[in-house]
């Protein structure tokens, strides 16, 4: 089945706010654990928004799935990353073995993580792989549109349909994750436009490039936006214009999870530009997202100031992949746990004070 | 066995510091999996200096043991918190029965907790209670001394024998955890005394006090440090001067386990005081310390501050008990298993860019 514009329409129309019935009931039910009222911080937000999300008091998300796309980028051809394009693949192939970052903190967390191929430039095959290759990496930005608007559309139907896979096979909440050399410049590209930033403010390093790579860098990103501004009027334009189809799928994977009312964790850098696009698709997404931690990454810190949210965690990390989802995943399945399993005053017989 | 000061110094000089063999080792381990050098930012530090405390590259803290110790506060009695002190004895019964906020994240992230009476003021017995009473609560340290220098050593001696209990029992991270209710309020007075702060950039509002009552909060401390000043000299008069018990335990707990060499992870605000008389008693203690969280109560910011140690969590958590260090030692956990269960460049076959 193609994924349209009509398509994507039908799936904004059905994303629905958070239930505030069920987010006033978690309150009471909240303030009569044996603790003083909001000194779980956070851990009590979360389970609130968890309640409004699923329609319960008794949230379980301990069936933890991770989709991890993997993509490339034309734009590497202007060395914008440290790293061959070919370490994509490679990868990919890490990550099937369980040897990469995003499997040892999924396996430590619970958590399943699903790798699909959205567009890796190389032919790639391997046991488990989700082969949905929209195309052979998208075109250099810097030269042209990244991909057609028609191309986006199908990188976020591969991310509905990964992620509506995932919740038929039981996923109670979701995490983005991502592979992609070079796929800090378009994302950084997204930014400036969706959020109106300058190029300098929102690029960073990457895998660690030096300060003269990072000029480069930011130019390439300026010449590109140039090049393609007639496109970036809309979200869905500008996605096409830089890239990537892995950011897309991305973008897609939380709509679906937005309609589909399951909580999804937001990675790092990468994914915060495809829950950006989503979000500026339809603003209500935001209340299915549980943005992971602060990337080491210069211009996350921006990200999150413009769009008024704040991040779980703040480790100094910028691997990507699904790693900070994985992390993140864990503290919000302790705020479930908490309003699950904690004493109220009455049942322990301890003074509400 | 009595814990005198001869026990204590002996102790203080069995305290070596970090393998720095091991560190190196494990600098070159990380640098050699399969992601940019220190992208995964905080989990790479934290799985160094697990090398350098346990000396191995292999390291391993999945028996995880949590000691919440529980006492009472003579200076309650001025109105200090909005919570009655049978409430300490009340969630005493609360942790045996497994419904605290300790409780449901320690079993969230697989740790035990021991729940030690150090000096609950009413007669509390119960299943798996560690009963270790010094005294029946301390003294009002805004009327006097909180309790003798004697005391405050034997509630050393109860956390280094806890502590050394749960080695023994194969614990390989230990976490800090307390339940007295008042107790904000000699953590802050030991926290102006060694940190050579004012009461009132220190003094929070504990389970939640209102102005005026904090302001009362801050005059009582400021009393208590005034009459107590010929005691406040040396760290552990300052223990003895404004309490608590279970501070000094916590505080043993810490030396303890910095002499065993194994890691400890600093709960909150209280248990941030006793780790800071264990570092003023050695300060090659904190080698051996993490600290879990920044927590919501003020002056915990300016303590990492003056102490210069950053939290690996802020959730805007205040409750205590040991719940923030439940939740960091998952978070080190997995720094761990990145060191053990990453594959390395050569073993995925990847580009080590």
């Amino acid at each position: 089945m193609s994924f349209t514009q009509d398509t994507l329409d039908v799936l904004l129309a059905d994303i629905k706010p958070l239930d505030q019935s069920f987010m006033e009931q978690a309150q009471v039910r909240l303030d009569n654990l044996t603790k003083p009222p909001g000194s779980l911080g956070t851990l009590e937000t979360v389970a609130q928004k968890i309640c409004g999300i699923l329609q319960t008091l008794t949230p379980d998300v301990s069936r933890k799935i991770i989709l991890t796309f993997a993509a490339d980028h034309g734009v590497t051809e202007e060395g914008v990353s440290s790293v061959p394009q070919e370490v994509t693949r490679q990868m990919v192939f890490n990550f099937l073995r369980g040897g990469a970052g995003v499997n040892v903190l999924a396996r430590h967390v619970g958590a399943e993580v699903r790798v699909v191929d959205v567009g890796v430039a190389s032919d790639v095959q391997g046991d488990g792989l989700i082969c949905r290759k929209v195309r052979a990496g998208t075109a250099n930005f810097a030269k042209g549109q990244a991909m057609a608007v028609q191309e986006a559309l199908a990188a976020i139907g591969v991310g509905v349909e990964a992620a509506r896979q995932a919740i038929e096979d039981g996923a109670k909440i979701l995490g983005t994750g991502e592979m992609g050399i070079g796929n800090t410049t378009p994302s950084a590209a997204i930014f400036a436009v969706l959020l109106g930033l300058s190029p300098e403010s929102i690029t960073g390093r990457g895998t660690g490039i030096d300060d003269a790579a990072l000029e480069h860098k930011i130019a390439i990103i300026k010449q590109g936006l140039k090049l393609n501004s007639t496109y970036c009027h809309t979200p869905l334009g500008t996605l096409a214009a830089v890239g990537g189809l892995e950011i897309a799928a991305i973008c897609g994977m939380i709509l679906e999870a937005a309609r589909s009312r399951i909580p999804v964790v937001v990675d790092g850098f990468i994914s915060s530009a495809g829950a950006l696009v989503a979000l500026k698709l339809c603003e209500k997404t935001a209340d299915f997202c549980f943005f992971s931690h602060m990337s080491a990454e210069q211009g996350h810190r921006l990200f999150f100031e413009k769009i008024g949210h704040s991040p779980l965690l703040d480790l100094g990390m910028r691997l990507g992949e699904g790693t900070g989802a994985a992390l993140a995943m864990s503290i919000i399945e302790g705020g479930v746990k908490v309003i699950n399993e904690m004493a109220t005053f009455d049942e322990a017989g301890v003074n509400a004070g």
